[in-house]
């Protein structure tokens, strides 16, 4: 006879085993499909998603759920796991089956009027599109709020970054709103007095993929179990034992292309570090979007862009590319880290360098907040976009929604509540390696000479092994200290100002 | 209120687009999997199997198609739609799935000790699996058999090529058994006399790959609904909408990888063509795969090893390798057609010629006949195969199993039935392409210019737009005239003989 939470164990792996075919498939539409066979796949991932769906919220899980919550033979782990399960199970059931109806309907419908809106800057077109979304949106995290004993917007947080809340949130936004326009404005000044020599050239895409993976294998990346494609938007996607990253490539330019290879590559090894023995589980899986921005920004933004990390890299690009730029100096390794340190007041977030990026953040956080809150009407968003622009960037958006309000696809997609993530990453990755450092005082001289297992093992026995056996923010005060911005702001000061 | 038939239309569309799902991860384990995910690949496919398996054998199909059966609304396809779905939910649910449990177990230990015993030479080793697979496939075919009230064999054979019988299959290979070794003598006296330049040299894997994307454009393989690849079997595969075929590439011969584009470019047209008003109806799929390997044959042997069509490929093939081979003149349009209609006796099938080709299939039909109605044992086999290659071509095996009994995968993956369809594919297309010669006679002079319209428009409107309308002989019947291999026998001696 088998136990409820064996029964709970056994569906969830069963369910598991079908997102690992959902994924691939999603990866293979990406990079693989050719154009015409669109409506078909969209059909059989429809056809996966129902039998998903059917296998997630039968009732009977429900009462798994409850017999498995009073077992005492349950080890912490397993205990963890029904936590995480019956998270699930209350994000998939808490919404009515016809309400998510509307709701995927008025999300495609969005997302796909906003593909061609956005180019034409018709903000008035599109906004009838995204109040539909945003109510129905509204409407869901209501209930999932109310089930779940959660505000609004922490219900909003919690399906993206189990654990974090509002509060946090607005904490560390406002303390890091009260350095960032000074410390831009410090660094642009500093920036402004040093040489950068642009790498003029031409790239050949068959060198900036063999640099790519050369520089992936170093850090850590499997390939055994992983692969690097193209895709036109880079994402981290596949399976846990497959775990399959993009980038694209422009021949101009090669720095671009190879930082978002190894930011997917932190994402990457995340995933293929997860716990083995819990796989299939959801306490195996990565603890939600915020830890996962972690790691790829620990690895991006802490490890890649050092000047110790220019210092190993240095050589593999220069045998790469020195024949094909038009000034070899600009490959010295000083140079390289100027280049991936450049900072710059911009509109568009994914453009944006780790300093001016919480700004983008927070000022997205603070109107989504107010629109999920019914604090902010649709129609008042440009407006309010271009008056924090102008208050955290110096930039006004005004008649420039394409460059503005309409430039991320979170909204048009009903995405609410995963902004801060990114944020939260940044914060978190500095305080992870700021705890590395203490541990392991040796850590940037063996960076820059392409050691990384201390920075690996630290991340194993701390994060990836760990799997979601705490949730965002426990795990992070579990292994280092309660989360803070200070190592954040130490790490910018440090980099940037020193 | 649904009616029974369209409840099955609903049902099998369901199932379709779960095996779309299927194929596409089929696919990509063949050619982009990293090596270290093919466990948890193996359980999501077996999961997503037994999803379509409980679709596929639930009991409300049996009784839908009772009612269905006795509808006088419906129209002839969808009369014919339920008998394949009838036949379809037959095979499905004849074997009890303790039985079929045991079979998949069987068969997937048989090939992968196969795998390895093959390379070893190692019949003694490989006999107990290739015993028990055969053992519990004949039980599975005979609960076939008895439901669909057919002879042992003919259900084999039914399960890849419906409507093909023993009766048909015996008749048509005593025919060709009759003028096969004289043909065969014949052909290679009179190619011993000429004289054939073999194109020595490198050949590029990337100028191959534009070569062969560029012929199969050219007759006819729609890139929108498609891709070619590598992978180390080739194959076609993907679905009805996005069509995947493969091939392997040396660089020291083109011909090969060549010739094998364009026969799974035979395969993909097909299945490009079938009717988009059927897409995932049974009544819309492919006819069995005797029809199948009639349209790989039909582009591959009627049309892209004749003279005209080198006479159309040879700019094409000389504009991409005449810098990389050693001697140009092995590259005129002549010599080339004389490349592609090399005739050797050989050991090995899918090496073999058109000519030769019959021959070993012959073989195997009459062994794997006698296998499965028990009037031959296991343990006799590579007696009985050597016997019969020294009688149709004159080769020995003896004591060679790994190049004569152990040389397909067929029989170790329990496909017995299988083989008889390369040959009536290459009958059917023979017969096939006579028809066109006859309907369209400037047809050959078209191909010497590349262009494939004629013989397009024929296959669309006589095969592929009819999908499974008609089974295998019924098929060939009303759409040229009742199968002999009168055509075949004329195509070999016009070709080869004059």
């Amino acid at each position: 006879m088998m136990t409820s939470y064996e029964k709970l164990e056994a569906r969830f792996l069963q369910i598991s085993r079908l997102n690992d075919a959902r994924s691939i498939l999603g990866w293979d539409e990406a990079v693989m499909m050719p154009t015409g066979s669109s409506d078909s796949r969209n059909q059989t991932l429809a056809e996966l998603a129902g039998v998903i769906q059917n296998l997630s919220i039968s009732p009977e899980i429900g009462d798994w759920l409850g017999e498995a919550e009073g077992d005492p033979q349950l080890l912490p782990a397993q205990k963890a796991n029904v936590r995480e399960m019956k998270r699930i199970y209350t994000e998939m059931t808490a919404v009515p089956s016809e309400l998510n109806q509307k709701l995927v309907v008025a999300r495609m419908t969005s997302e796909q009027k906003w593909r061609t809106l956005r180019g034409q800057n018709d903000w008035a077109g599109f906004m009838p599109y995204m109040e539909e979304v945003l109510k129905l949106t509204r409407e869901a995290t209501r209930l999932l709020a109310e089930k779940r004993g959660l505000s609004l917007y922490d219900a909003a947080l919690s399906t993206f970054s189990n654990g974090l809340t509002t509060q946090v949130v607005e904490k560390l936004f406002t303390e890091i709103k009260s350095f960032l326009p000074d410390t831009i404005n410090a660094v642009l000044h500093k920036q402004k007095s040093e040489t950068v020599i642009m790498p003029e050239g031409s790239y050949p895409i068959a060198a900036q993929k063999a640099l790519a993976k050369e520089l992936m294998g170093a850090v850590g990346f499997n390939f055994e179990n992983g692969r690097l494609d193209e895709s036109h938007h880079p994402f981290c996607g596949g399976t846990q034992r497959d775990v399959r990253i993009t980038t694209r490539y422009s021949e101009k330019e090669f720095l671009s292309a190879l930082m978002g290879v190894l930011h997917e590559t932190g994402h990457a090894m995340y995933e293929q570090h997860l716990p083995l023995k819990w796989l299939g589980q959801p306490v195996g899986a990565a603890a939600g979007m915020a830890i996962h921005e972690s790691q790829s920004l620990l690895m991006e933004m802490q490890v890649s862009r050092s000047a110790e990390f220019m210092h190993f890299a240095g050589p593999a690009i220069r045998k790469h590319f020195a024949v094909h730029t038009k000034n070899p100096e600009a490959l010295s390794d000083e140079n390289l880290a100027k280049l991936v340190t450049r900072v710059k007041r911009g509109y568009i977030r994914v453009d944006a360098d780790e300093v001016t990026y919480p700004a983008h953040v927070i000022l997205r956080f603070e109107l989504e907040r107010d629109l999920l809150e019914d604090r902010l009407q649709v129609k008042d968003v440009p407006a309010a976009w271009n008056e924090k622009m102008k208050a955290y960037l110096g930039l006004s958006t005004e008649g420039n929604y394409k460059d503005g309000c309409m430039q991320d696809v979170h909204w048009p997609a009903g995405l609410f509540g995963y902004f801060p993530a990114y944020t939260f990453g940044a914060i978190i990755a500095a305080q992870f390696f700021a705890r590395i450092e203490q541990v392991r005082p040796g850590v940037r001289s063996e960076i820059a000479k392409g050691n990384l297992s201390g920075v690996q093992s630290w991340l194993t026995d701390n994060v990836w092994s760990k799997g979601s056996e705490l949730t965002t923010l426990d795990l992070v005060t579990a292994v280092s200290e309660p989360l803070s911005v200070a190592s954040f702001r130490a790490h910018i000061q440090k980099r940037y100002l020193s």
